[in-house]
């Protein structure tokens, strides 16, 4: 396992397992003069964490993060800063219940190709480093992203947009800024929340789970991020996105159903306001030629139903290469939709973060950043 | 633009613009060993040249690659390999024409994020750096990574999956390979081939453009491929395909289809044939945890509609920041679904060896990959 | 500050600093199925750790490390292995005596500088990030690769060649190895080593600070280590090496003696010794094109003398802007030459290491490894 | 071999071998707006191809350099720029030479171990990849290093210090300037260089070769620049150095002679020249904590006598496993001093521009760089 760092210059590396002591975070390129308390990471921690709701996790995780470097007085110093949370829902009896179901395949989960990949050292205790529960080290660092980020006046929002087959309406960026996380299945429409939240316990009564859609809004991104042609910002996004557990799909703007337009449908047509220019539409979803374009970044993600079932499966024991019959498992989330809305805001704050600081580097060079920031200041005739 | 350079280990390094003098492509960690000619490089590369159908781009480039470093004696060194393409269809009548509307936003199109992010200094013709034109770099380091993966008994296979919003229907990988590119919208369909490319020529006489969905398979590829949590092995496909231009969506498996599903459902469930650990069904696409299962691996890109019309279009000029009509453009491809399968296939080839290698360097060093390498040698008990 | 990740493949990052709360230190890339304990990691940390002799630090560090993550009952699994050390010599005492002199330049310190770069958000407690404190993540993590290494057949050796101008006796890597830290300055000359702390005792009476010069030997590194042309496994040595506080100089070999010997003394014969081929002298240092030759690997480093020296000296007072007087300060290292020599071991283990999985990871993609894979092994003719 | 890219956001790629085609040089990283020519590339260039002094190794290569991608109308875009030089001294009578003798290992010569990492594939042609024909490459990309820095007031002078025993006086700034590339073996001090000259004839005459050192001088670096821990500046500056073939040794201000030094020697006393802090010597190089001062960088690096010389020497025959005598070469380079201060220049420029912009673009998001950027700008109490 090498793939324990996320980013270029404002970099991300995590460690820790489901049923291991602790998860340790360390954010590399913070700048220095950022106030930091725990409690703002707190904060964004306890909104992913589990055993909050009857369609969460049973799982009870405090999840209470320390900082132990990189912040001096409440002021972070230009060093890295290192956080902690320490697992503490370690009973003996969860360990002996993975314990006996170990050397049977999980239809659906990590654990067999992290057998095929690991072996017999593979950490088989609540899916060890493939649980959910590194995300928590994901939005620990992105509360800090999303805090570099307010300095520069962006803001990412990420809400169920579909759950369980139930789809939210159509909303502006403000209805979603003011129903934001109002209910347990974080999704602003109030009305889709509620069918949606019937339907995933009708589901969990059925011992069984649900997918869902995540959308996230990236708004107040300077145009002018991205570096092409493989370090596009849409590349990246899909990348940190991509690499959630769970997530099985990516997309931009108007994404899958872009590929049914017309191009004369598509093309979102720029007009003046003012001295600004706008587009009439945001087909794009922020996003031209891997750059993006002042309007808002719009990302969806799908969600596959959890793996993790209540319900009897056949499946083959790797120690003894038979058929066998893996039984219901009772302790798991009916779907991981609202927890991962944090952990996918989490990916794209911090990718953004760390677009803005390799733009910001290279163009500095040459004096472009200062001449026009805003896709509003009148740039020169090329 | 820092990002012209892709992957880890195997790593492809491009530049070159539409309208420069030439494309030259680096690929580093090139093994060395392997019997490479120009030839097997030029076949991969007449595949997405532009000018061969009437439902591509007119443009006459004849893509010629010639082979200037890592090869001795037509074998590879070990040294990275340099390879350089010659743009010949430069004629100044067409960069005229680019330079007459080059202050007005192209809709949809690149042009207007790169003139945020580089300013007057922007290259104009023909889009410069975000023209489809770079694509050929990657074509050309996929062969090789094609051929590298040839030897491991690993095929990638894409193809046009629905264009214009006709699909094909669902084909077996050997119906697929049978009817591999044999049209010009590469359609194993043959018959919604034909619907796609009436349909497509009728779009293009109303002035328009098509999108469509593309899909890659990448099969033999052996369980343990990927490096969680960031690394993730789909994180990397998505990563790699959402950076071609014109994607905006990617998925794996079942992708956002997996949204609406149950678990029970979406689980695949193993079973044994003889020794072989096998799977009934291929909903999660051969990945599990972004570390391949052994299963085929299958992702699809969506491709909107290519932003360059015949129709005119309402736009800003950005020199005198006046609205103004851009008019219609006839220089265009009606679709890039076909082309772009090339440029898919190459991104899916270059990160598998990318990931082979990674994982083979980890591995090694203990021990386990000599120990089982296919899904159906019997591993020990854990 | 960015910087705080080494390594392509096994990758250590750290953070923490002098007076912060603790060290955490995420080493990535490690195979499952080592066996490794604390106390292992212990054994190194104890070989750096301050307090213990008349010439290091009086700091009473205790350096007690804990593994929270990446060991599954005393067995890697794969999973990056997560170790935090909590600081606990955190005397108000010692802060209120930094918190004194926090405007004052300390010559010859990192401090000036890291107040160019941070600002008035600099820590200026014990030097913050800049304290050698940070070194003991470095041998946290080398203690892992030392592991692995050995594993291979590879030993790792450092010793003070030179101290406070007294250098030590020409030995063989046997001498070496059975006079291996056996005394308070780790120089296996037991004699040489007895002037040497006389000396420095001296010097410390004095109120001054000795320097000097740090081998290490890896013996046993197979040949074809390191990548070219930029990633030599010398540049990699060099970059790891330097990168250690009060490194001034790293030289391979011979080094900066090689630049007064003509090209016939400096070359080393090849001979054989029944069908192994082996050098008359070692020269190279065991590095010849940046790749390893199969013979032993000499490196040197040159350590400067400790800024921190109990003699007034003049400054500058950074928040009034006026000349003022430095008084001395008696809480320092009289040499940090004894301390060097575990961290520079660790920066060799952790290149060593992650080289050899580039390597293999490369090299096994064509299955050129498995043919030979030492010096002695007969080659096929090329 | 994967090590072909060198910087993070500067980012220099380059392929191409002794007698390939070409050099292939890909500069990534090029901010849109610089003017640049071929023939200021082509200046840096001449100053390092061979060919031109009895010193020198007598292959006639005129190093053409055309640019390819990235410039438009003489103005960078922004895309990568890419260069390429063809070989053009590549006569069947040399590559037959070099064919006779090419299981034979040249002492001291990186064939052996290219041979042990690459096998039978090894390109034994004028040493492929491992020939210093590969520093075209770097010196070319530096030029474009260069004028980016110049920009910025930041000049790079390199020169030969010592050559074949015989140093150079100690000289100012100022007038290592005033004599910078003034004879064939680009030493400042006319003296010493005419004493260098006729050593190396002597020696080149008896058949053999000549080491030395080149130092390097970079002034106007503001304070600020590079990333602790790992990725300090000079540990970068050691990195991009000990790369280039030949050198083995690297030292940043007094190096090695530091580790003679006592603390009170060796630390440089700050003092204020009105406003602004000044140090009174610069033993440390202007490096401080790896992060500059502000000061001169000052950067030396042991080069070795060239391994080919022309008198008989003991070796062993690779495809025979018998030991052989390998006859005198007489293409070859007496000393590679002079040449290698262009590379030396390069490494440090193209070092320099790439920590420039991850400064400027850590930093930016918080706004620190635009509060100060020089030594003397007055600090705000911390």
């Amino acid at each position: 396992m090498l793939g324990n760092t996320y980013g270029r210059l404002f970099r991300v590396t995590t460690c820790g397992e489901s049923y291991g002591e602790a998860l340790q975070i360390i954010v590399d390129g913070v700048p220095a003069g950022l106030e930091l308390s725990r409690e703002e990471v707190q904060l964004e921690l306890d909104r992913r964490r589990p055993g909050t709701s009857p369609i969460d996790s049973p799982r009870e995780e405090t999840d209470q993060v320390q900082i132990v470097a990189g912040v001096m007085n409440g002021v972070t110093t230009g060093a890295p800063v290192g956080l902690i949370i320490y697992n503490v829902d370690r009973q003996a009896i969860h360990v002996e219940q993975y314990r006996q179901v170990k050397d049977l395949i999980r239809p659906g989960h990590a654990e067999y190709t992290y057998y095929m990949k690991y072996g017999e050292y593979t950490d088989w205790c609540g899916a060890g480093r493939a649980s959910g529960r590194e995300t928590a080290g994901r939005v620990a660092a992105g509360a800090i992203a999303k805090k570099l980020l307010a300095r520069e006046g962006i803001e990412v929002l990420g809400y169920v947009k579909e759950c369980a087959g139930i789809a939210m309406r159509d909303m502006t960026f403000e209805e979603i800024k003011a129903h934001y996380r109002k209910n347990i299945i974080n999704c602003p429409d109030l009305e889709a929340a509620e069918a949606m939240i019937q339907k995933v316990l009708e589901i969990k009564a059925a011992g069984d789970t649900a997918g869902g859609i995540v959308e996230v809004i990236a708004r107040g991104v300077p145009p002018g991020l991205g570096e092409p042609v493989f370090d596009k910002l849409d590349a990246w996004l899909a990348f940190g996105l991509m690499g959630i557990g769970a997530v099985k799909g990516v997309e931009i703007g108007r994404g899958f159903a872009a590929a049914k337009m017309r191009g004369s449908e598509h093309n979102d047509i720029p007009y003046l306001e003012g001295e600004k220019v706008r587009f009439k539409t945001n087909n794009a979803g922020g996003l031209l030629g891997g750059i993006s374009n002042g309007d808002d970044i719009v990302v969806r993600v799908a969600v596959k139903p959890t793996s993790t079932i209540s319900i009897d499966q056949a499946t083959v024991n790797m120690a003894t290469m038979q058929e066998e019959t893996l039984a219901a498992i009772t302790r798991r989330d009916p779907t991981i939709c609202p927890r991962l809305v944090s952990v996918a805001e989490a990916m794209v704050a911090i990718t953004l973060v760390d677009h803005l600081m390799m733009w910001r580097g290279y163009q500095t060079v040459m004096g472009i950043e200062n001449r026009w920031r805003k896709p509003w200041d009148k740039p020169p005739k090329w």
